[in-house]
């Protein structure tokens, strides 16, 4: 549902080449029944379906899962309607993120499904593929959160940071970060030979980071954030500063974070100073880190990329839905 | 009028800088007076003035002309007001530029100023340039007709044609021609890494090319005009392609163009293959033009490239204001 | 051979994911024997070789098909070397397109390997499917004539064409279609924000063009050709302006393209006003074609969109592959 | 000197426009002697004047003040020839803006003018105007360094500085910072839909930017540094994380920035929330500064933004040269 944003065609993108998935039901807002090759040209040959304004319980009927790409506020309407039917859920929306619902409250409005925030899993798969595997209702994390945990979450999880200075996160997004929003600010003109940061350290994705932050380092877990716009359409790139404790070295901070990630297939260790670049992940599912280090000043300077509409959203729903249903996580993600 | 537009803001830019021009009135469909460096920060300490919704009286009383940057359908109405208080226009607008007003209403609306259209002038300076000096209110010509029409004058003038074969226009814009258009098909993701055509052989600025031709030649004149969407902010490149009687030779083509611009500060024919490229005109009321010639066709290829936000729009209104109080023409533009 | 470039590198992409392709070896001119990994960052835990600078001896015995995505003018003294190991070769290259050596010549230099160039096929299925299928040799279309050639194809064949008017093809495309070219004109911050044509009328893919043309028409048939560059990586677009016989309407010519494509998996026929956009095959072997009608000057207009890295190389390849092994011409394309 | 680069080419730009400076001979490393107009079409018709190879002694004779755009370790051997001509020189390289000498050979190599490094004057004219005014020999700042100095001056000079923790300078620039430089990471479609960091707190700058910083702090200052590339040309954005003293808050933080800068024409001061995008001072020679405040983390973020070619090079340099003639600083440059 909602198959007219970018992530919603990024879904069908992928799902359209998935071997062990079909396609059956296409939502959206339109006035009228549409077939998918007039919203979207390419899928002309590729996908034979038309796009509807389906009802919970008809989309209900006619999946065994179904993907929210809807916007914020509206999912959390519409979720526990189907989950009445018993269908499995990956919900691409912020609304069921955070268990806290002040937090929620504070940046968007007064939560509807209260009673749901909590079963829902949080989809990011190399901290929690145990708990998605069981799964029936996956609130699929953000763009900038699923970059951002992943370059943290070694150095949290094994306590190495110096907690008396501040983790600093810079984060550089592509404009489909955005979605297909009309407003001035984001039509080409506008953006094109211009970059520029926004929502200075207060972007709505901060309580997503730090609640998972939280968890993981077993105490609550504070960051400064500053998210910037890159004149190119797909792309996050977050450069993280580090302190850490006096004793961490290069060795084993590159050790832990090689450990941590070992099995995960979609995680790249890349070798410093081969940073990674954005291009290197785009239109894949993976994230790929390197890890600089500050000796004089017991800094780490992690870099991630990922690709926004991939990893950051339809390929993570993917391969959620994968561990879902016991497929390889890989499984039409490479 | 209309400053909020990216002409409009184009005519502050220019106009900041001219010696000889004062700002003294910014108008704009503004729910309340606001300071411009609101609207556009890059006027910080360059431009003292507050925008409001001016009358076209208080307007009247402020300038000695007044420039007209708003929507296609509202000049109309705007116009008489403003000439009524014995007042100098330059329109930007489509509005006055078609005397066949069957044509002008093909493409947009009943005319609601049948009886001004007569009066305005043309402003194309390096064809009008005497009646520009004497006009009380100047039409300002269309991005796509100014290049296109710099590039067949001399052609066309000197009866060259082969009127058996179509003249064929390729033309291709950067997306500030579209103004700032709140459309989903100029959102950034939209445009960027994309090429498209759009209104093929179709567009509202062919009835104003094939006018300008035909009083040219003395004759009816049709064209084939295609225009394109390029993923860069500024410029317009057209590829034209012109049928040549049988006895015309490049050396003599290319004599014609230098003769027929000699003392036009804003053409500069170019040296084949040394062809023209929209960044040598990008920010510049220039016009650059190349001709190629092929022998075994008779046919020439002619490339113009001109900023459509400078030559094809600000610029060129700047260079007929310069002609009409009798300045140089180059004043405030090089 | 010839993994570097960005065909070469296209090639990799493509057949990592095709399902009855092993790639066994990678071949470029490295100094030494290097991991694919380190060349480009992105093949990292999806392709597992090294890539040397392997003799044809060599590289013939690890393979039932040799990819060459050489540089011009060096295909011709590798390609006799591997038909002599009995091994199937695709050329990417342009040197064994033209069958008139007095073409090739012109535009290059004196051909290597004459004798060959009757043996090559030229590799657009879409026209020599059944001549692919039994071929060991293929010369691999260059990108701009294959979306050239697809859009007049039909015309030609049906010998619609007025032959006393010119075909006029204005083509432009992404940068990645110049190579990894290291000059200073492909610079991003002198392409980006800029638009320009090159080789006006001159561009060595006209015989190519041409010689294509001739067969279709079973006679000669010339062009007028002016690429122009984008400032995007990806994409070609061919406005192409075919003049027609007075009898031939839009309804019939129409049809006719309908006809001529009907079992052609990769050639989408888009209704006006619906014009294809690059985007819309970005990454895909499609080639979409939209068919507009002048009645008064009975002209088509005829816009074509390719991908110059898959269509126009080396998806195509792939495509030509599939069908000399017997598979789905589909296959690890979709 | 040393026209063909970027930074020279934006010196020619500007001083074609300056009502008070002439050009007078225009060198760079040319085989013959060439029209400038052949290297750049756009300065047809607006400077007329040949290239050529100088001698420093042809070069001293035609000039009051000399501009050296030369790389890096050129400038040091041809300023001292041009100092023994009792000529002004400003040098737009790095070669003598660091007075550590070990800094500078660490970066570059063994310094070849020793002696003149304690002439030249730094020229940051909103920190070392008086000084500039009576100097011979200006350093024109590196771009970075521009930005960053600017955004951390006013917090430096006033000492609020936590010393026990990181001040960390995340800059982002466009990709003329490069150079006119022939390498293949540069490439158009290198660069194009790509984000990446480079020299992770290694860059040639820092020495540079921690000179300053200490200067002003009367102590040594040290900093974590990460440049990135930004897929356009023009412009620098820099996200300052500066840790406070305890004491300090927003509204004596930002009334000192306005204090320090009150008298400073080309330094604008941008409420919070209108952060300065790198578009507001394109083709300017302003520098605009935000500053956000994170009062439970006692930590500012000051955000700046520059045109690296005019701010962060050009520009600068005639700003600096207005100053030594006596000048208006702003002339020429609004």
């Amino acid at each position: 549902m909602g198959i007219r944003g970018y992530a919603g065609e990024e879904l069908l993108r992928i799902l359209s080449r998935h071997p062990d998935a079909e396609l059956t039901a296409l939502s959206s807002r339109v006035e009228e029944r549409v077939h998918i090759s007039c919203l979207f040209p390419w899928t002309t040959g590729i996908v034979d379906l038309y796009c509807e304004d389906y009802t919970t319980e008809r989309i209900s009927n006619l999946a065994d899962i179904v993907f929210l790409a809807l916007p914020h506020k509206v999912s959390m309407e519409i979720a526990p309607q189907i989950l009445r039917y018993k269908k499995k859920i990956i919900d691409l929306s912020a609304d069921f993120r955070l268990k806290d619902l002040t937090q929620y409250e504070k940046y968007y409005e007064k939560h509807k499904s209260p009673e749901l925030v909590k079963k829902a899993v949080y989809g990011l798969p190399e901290i929690y593929k145990e708990q998605i595997a069981k799964a029936e209702f996956i609130a699929n994390p953000g763009c900038y959160p699923t970059g951002v945990l992943l370059g943290l979450a070694p150095a949290i999880k094994n306590k190495l940071l110096d907690t008396n200075r501040n983790i600093i996160i810079d984060s550089k997004s592509g404009v489909t970060g955005a979605g297909r929003n009309l407003k001035e600010e984001f039509l080409f003109s506008e953006v094109n030979e211009n970059f520029r940061a926004y929502k200075v350290n207060s972007h709505q994705h901060i309580p997503e980071i730090e609640q998972e932050l939280s968890y993981l380092a077993g105490s609550s877990v504070s960051v400064v954030f500053v998210p910037h716009l890159i004149p190119m359409n797909r792309g996050i790139l977050s450069t993280i500063y580090i302190p850490l404790k006096k004793d961490v070295d290069a060795f084993t901070l590159r050790s832990l974070y090689r450990e941590f990630y070992k099995n995960k297939p979609f995680v790249r260790i890349r070798e410093v100073p081969n940073y990674p670049k954005t291009s290197d992940v785009s239109e894949t599912n993976f994230c790929d880190i390197s890890i600089s280090f500050d000796h004089a000043k017991n800094l780490a300077i992690v870099i991630t990329v990922i690709d926004n509409l991939v990893k950051g959203a339809a390929g993570q729903a993917i391969q959620n839905m994968n561990i879902m249903f016991g497929l390889d996580e890989k499984k039409g993600l490479l």
